[in-house]
């Protein structure tokens, strides 16, 4: 067995007629996707050659050709004739190794791996640019929808500066589930992973740690600066109960979980909260006085936004631009077959081009910012109380200590007094006010519980 | 002054920090958008050499760099050493003929031209490719919204066969504010004309020649199928009324123009009313039969749709795929600066590329389809009678003699009797069933003017 050690060459742009051959790293959902696709579709000129698992036997199935090799050995693969690698392994370890040794024998890569590209894609695809190779992570985020290449090649000639979105199809499908049969959380989650939208451990998808390395992802290509995924504020979504539903409906809204990334003028307020290195000296042209403001977590949308209508697992971005205002993606974000489209429409990207540059922005145009959690909005807070009296006048007083103003208190009846849910909504203000404020509230003894929180977009 | 006559060599990929030359045809309100986003974003490495326009000089504008050109010339942009011409002049003529001549001369071509790429699309990609040159018409269609990078790239991995789109925000203006403001057409259309959203000579996009133009092309990038723009049936949306979006807001509808391109398995039925070409020997793989539907018009869509909810000038594509399910996508398909981003988008691609594939879809892939006006579908009758007994009995036996029932009747009070607006609605049936039996039914003496006939989609 030979194995490459040094680069190959570039690789030329496919000719008509000309089979370009792909291995498979992983065979679970999306990757058995991915070999149907490629089976069915022979018009692509793409064979799959290898299919590399654990255990590789139990997943060996009748309807891939008796050419494609069965394996467990990377090293098979790196010393194959694929020109592509396909990876839909997950995880960190060993894919991070494996990515890095297919790299550097002059394979191209596609990926579906969010977490890996959010941690390790710049180190990656300086490597890819290294070899001459390409890394492309279409279905690292939103599934079947192409919000990569939207943002990258279809809006490049705009100046994004605001990112939201639905990234996360299972939350969304718990939140859709309580908004529409008032499920309690629990509940919709068991039904979440019955259906295998969830996993059995589901806190990746819950807590948001899922969206905001999809998140992290979308800032790099789109507003091309360069975030670690740890330093966005990510807020679960288990706290939200039916009730919420119900007195966001009330303000003509309802509740999802919102990926947000904006670029604001660096002011002192958020400048002190800096958790990112600050400009580095790597930039090319100085970025104006910037910081980005990223956040993921549950929120209350108007009914009339496009965020408010994504029901069930569907994911929607909508991408603001200097120059030409919004433009909405949305589809399947998840599912083995959507995310397969997103992996083979890269697979054909690598075999139609000789584009060598990796498959990212230009690197040069990639700036670190100060990352800022902190927003300015209205703001929802769900409390449960013991019932007594002066409740409202001791909240207000706290929060107008804060300069914070209140807009409207709701409170529904037919509640025990002893675990009395209300409403207060507050007028524009700063979150991390509204946190300070929250920080004295929550201490007070007729609180049942830590008042929920939530922006109002 | 030297003019080029050979076909240059294929321009090499843009290194960092080399500029590339842009020369403009045409400085109206695109060409001036593209103008100022090139002389804004200093990062993209595109430099504006040359503005062509009739009388130039009152053109002339002191935002641009004194070295820019301002000519009436083509030879002078044809002779010079801008590596792509941006045209934005608009026209069949001299318009194809300078496209011409751009690739021939070594240079790629960025259009917003639909009626050209619609017409001569094919014959101009097969000059870029001879001259190893690019032809990318992303503007084309839809503004800002990068449904032609979204087909063509993002979703290349899955097999489209469905696309419908709301594609002409002057319709979507005008029927939009119909419904919000229950305004009649013609003074939606005079609103519409004053805020500089539909041309004096509205006939163009108010009957649809727009919109099918526009799907001509879609269906040759996302469908991969050759259509002459005429062969798509379209009805105008002046003969829409009021009155339609309260009966369509009954019916949980409302009314949009919709353009629809769908792949169906050809039958004798549609195989009769074939207007295109069969398919030819130029055909790699032999097409499975079908036959392409599509058709351009007015038509209820629910109210859940996202097609419904596009407001003003807005458009919307949503593409299905076997493998994906459906994505959207959507945004401002107008105006000077969105349709400007994807003019741009464009320059960047080919700057940042060494692709010489023309820019279109893989031309042995696209085919030549028989194109049916004709689907299957609920449907929407609305009559203005003289009010005399045994009406509906009449319409119900002549409908019924074609096979075709009745869903349900609607009549709104309080209008005269000699002008009675009254509305049928049919069950599932072919389009062509109730043309025919309208055709006996317009005759009657009762109608006061020709039966409005909406598909129900």
């Amino acid at each position: 067995m030979k194995k490459r050690t040094a680069p190959a060459p570039s690789a030329p742009r496919q000719s008509p007629g000309e089979v370009c051959n792909v291995a498979i790293l992983g065979f679970g959902t999306v990757g058995s996707s991915v070999a149907k696709i490629l089976c069915e579709r022979t018009d692509l000129g793409l064979r799959v050659t290898h299919i590399l698992n654990r255990n590789v036997e139990r997943k060996r199935v009748s309807w891939l050709p008796e050419s494609v090799q069965w394996t467990e050995k990377i090293d098979e693969v790196l010393a194959s004739d694929a020109r592509i690698v396909v990876e839909v392994l997950g995880g960190l370890q060993p894919t991070e190794d494996w990515i890095e040794r297919s790299l550097s024998s002059g394979k191209s890569i596609v990926t579906a791996n969010k977490q890996l590209i959010a941690r390790r894609g710049k180190a990656l695809m300086a490597l890819a640019r290294k070899n001459k190779q390409q890394l492309l992570y279409g279905a690292s985020v939103a599934g079947g929808v192409p919000v990569i290449s939207g943002l990258q090649a279809g809006l490049a000639g705009d100046t994004l500066f605001k990112i939201r979105g639905i990234l996360n199809g299972t939350c969304n499908y718990i939140l859709s589930r309580m908004e529409n049969e008032r499920l309690p959380f629990a509940e919709a989650l068991r039904e979440a992973q019955n259906l295998g939208f969830a996993e059995s451990d589901p806190t990746e998808d819950i807590d948001g740690l899922d969206a905001r390395a999809k998140l992290a992802i979308l800032a790099r290509v789109g507003l091309r600066c360069d975030v670690p995924a740890e330093s966005i504020a990510a807020q679960s979504i288990s706290r939200i109960e039916a009730i919420d539903f119900e007195y966001a409906n009330q303000l003509g809204c309802t509740i999802r979980q919102i990926s947000w990334a904006e670029l604001k003028p660096a002011t002192k307020a958020n400048s002190k909260k800096t958790r990112a290195a600050r400009p580095t000296q790597t930039v090319q042209q100085p970025p104006a006085e910037v910081s980005l403001f990223a956040s993921v977590g549950p929120a209350l949308v108007e009914l009339s936004s496009p965020l408010a209508r994504v029901e069930g697992s569907q994911n929607l971005l909508v991408a603001t631009g200097t120059y030409g205002g919004e433009t909405v993606f949305g589809g399947h974000g998840a599912g083995g077959h959507p995310t397969a489209v997103a992996v083979v429409s890269d697979i054909l990207a690598i075999a139609r081009s000789s584009q060598t540059d990796g498959g990212g922005p230009d690197q040069s145009l990639v700036h670190e910012v100060a990352v800022s959690n902190d927003s300015t909005s209205k703001h929802y807070l769900r409390f449960y109380v013991k019932d007594q009296p002066g409740i409202i006048a001791t909240l207000a007083t706290i929060l107008s200590g804060y300069g914070v103003n209140i807009d409207a208190v709701l409170q529904e009846p037919g509640h025990p007094k002893r675990k009395l849910p209300f409403l207060i909504t507050l007028q524009e203000c700063e979150a991390s006010l509204v946190e300070e404020a929250l920080g004295q509230i929550n201490a007070l003894d007729f609180l049942v519980q830590p008042c929920l929180h939530l922006p109002i977009f």
